[in-house]
């Protein structure tokens, strides 16, 4: 990874004289300097079906080894869900039982996520705990059931690229990146960003240097295989075909958008 | 991410006319040239207790947006099991039931990923379905428990940067790298290296156009906060703090190997 492409990042969350969140205090660990939390942080993370594994798991590897946290796996029920490739994972809380967290996420997916847009329950539980959530963040489509529930209204986020377009139907204002901060909402690209998103998270929660050391407990020094992992950088052929395939789901997001909106008006 | 970082991989898998493994066919899909197998591949994927999540879900996702091959998750029993961090995920099959599998994968781990190496129902399976795989592959340290199985001996390997030392007591010679390849032994660097990986894989069984399609699905442009991937990247404070945190494992790491050689020499 060459130092340049990393700066932009790095700059939003370096400083030679770490400061910590309020209410938090520095600690020093075989001279690295860390946050230390004033309680554990609740982390909630929704899971549904036809979620996009490697979402969530970028996000959760990195939260899992953030020492002080609290993760709870959420969603309706404790069945286990299915993931968009057909692995099986059981939540720990539902809606209804997970404590009021700070930092609510949710990660992207297909059909769906779509179905998410409209759905009552998970919107309404997105509201409700966004009111008082320190962070309400997302990686990939996951941004539309955030903006679903009027949660980027004003904001700048992202999305995954074959679907960000529907973000300004939902009030937001699209800023493609591969981690976009704006205020409280922290949204990330598509699926691979939630590991750069996870590893910028660590660095608000515990300092730079505790996430340094979590990057390389990760051995996060990535190495492509091609050049082919955005819009711009593949070739045209690749990107038509990819887009052609995302067809489908982006008509589908854009109802859905519509679906919300209404919803917004009339409520 | 520069293209000369990743050029060193993109040579090993790039041509201009691509060769399809023995019995596969060539087909065009909307301009991108991808191979057909004469069946779909079976890849059998090992979880157990104690394993890293993203070791697994990197090329899980891939594998399961390569569309023609058949992905079992396996362990012992159908039993969930739960991860380093506490993501409970559901077996598909077990041991004794999954079919031949032409790819054996191996994610890492810490104690749990140990316990294995010296687990007789797990090496006696490696061992065994290995005679036939066409792959023989894992991520992180997934590679000591190849490598307890005997089946690393006289190959090149690689395995996260602090347990990668154990390998030569394994046989195997250690190649330090993202993704190393010898003969039909695919090994890959610590956790999200199983990414690069998993594009790699994807790349030998479609080809490279359709790799290219799947990197532009994951949205695989990483930009890491910073340059903390690799011991030599990293502080020096870093380093230290890590390798010490790591020390523990390196030690049972280096018992479970010395055990899986005085059985193979008992053997």
């Amino acid at each position: 990874m060459a130092a340049g492409a990393s700066a932009p990042l790095a700059a939003q969350v370096a400083s030679k004289t770490p400061t910590p969140p309020p209410g938090y205090t520095i600690a020093d660990m075989g001279g690295l300097k860390h946050f230390i939390p004033p309680k554990p942080e609740r982390i909630a993370m929704l899971i549904y079906p036809g979620m996009t594994a490697l979402d969530l798991i970028g996000p959760q590897q990195t939260f899992g080894y953030t020492q002080g946290c609290k993760v709870d796996l959420v969603w309706k029920t404790l069945d286990p869900i299915v993931t968009d490739t057909g692995v099986t994972i059981t939540p720990g809380a539902t809606l209804r039982d997970v404590p009021d967290p700070d930092l609510i996420f949710v990660p992207g997916g297909g059909k769906g996520t779509i179905a998410l847009m409209t759905d009552s329950a998970v919107i309404d539980f997105l509201g409700e705990k966004g009111k008082s959530a320190r962070f309400i963040t997302s990686v990939c489509s996951g941004s539309l059931v955030l903006g679903a529930a009027g949660l980027l209204r004003g904001y700048r986020a992202t999305s995954h690229w074959a679907v960000r377009d529907v973000l300004p139907m939902l009030g937001a204002q699209l800023a493609p990146g591969r981690v976009v901060e704006d205020r409280n909402r922290i949204t990330a690209g598509g699926v691979t960003a939630g590991i750069d998103f996870g590893l910028y998270l660590t660095a608000k929660l515990r300092g730079e240097d505790y996430a340094r050391a979590v990057q390389l407990m990760l051995e996060y020094d990535p190495r492509p295989p091609f050049q082919s992992g955005t819009p711009g950088q593949a070739h045209a052929d690749t990107r038509d075909f990819a887009t052609r395939l995302y067809g489908p789901l982006l008509k589908s997001a854009q109802a859905s958008a519509e679906a919300a909106r209404a919803k917004w008006v009339k409520g």
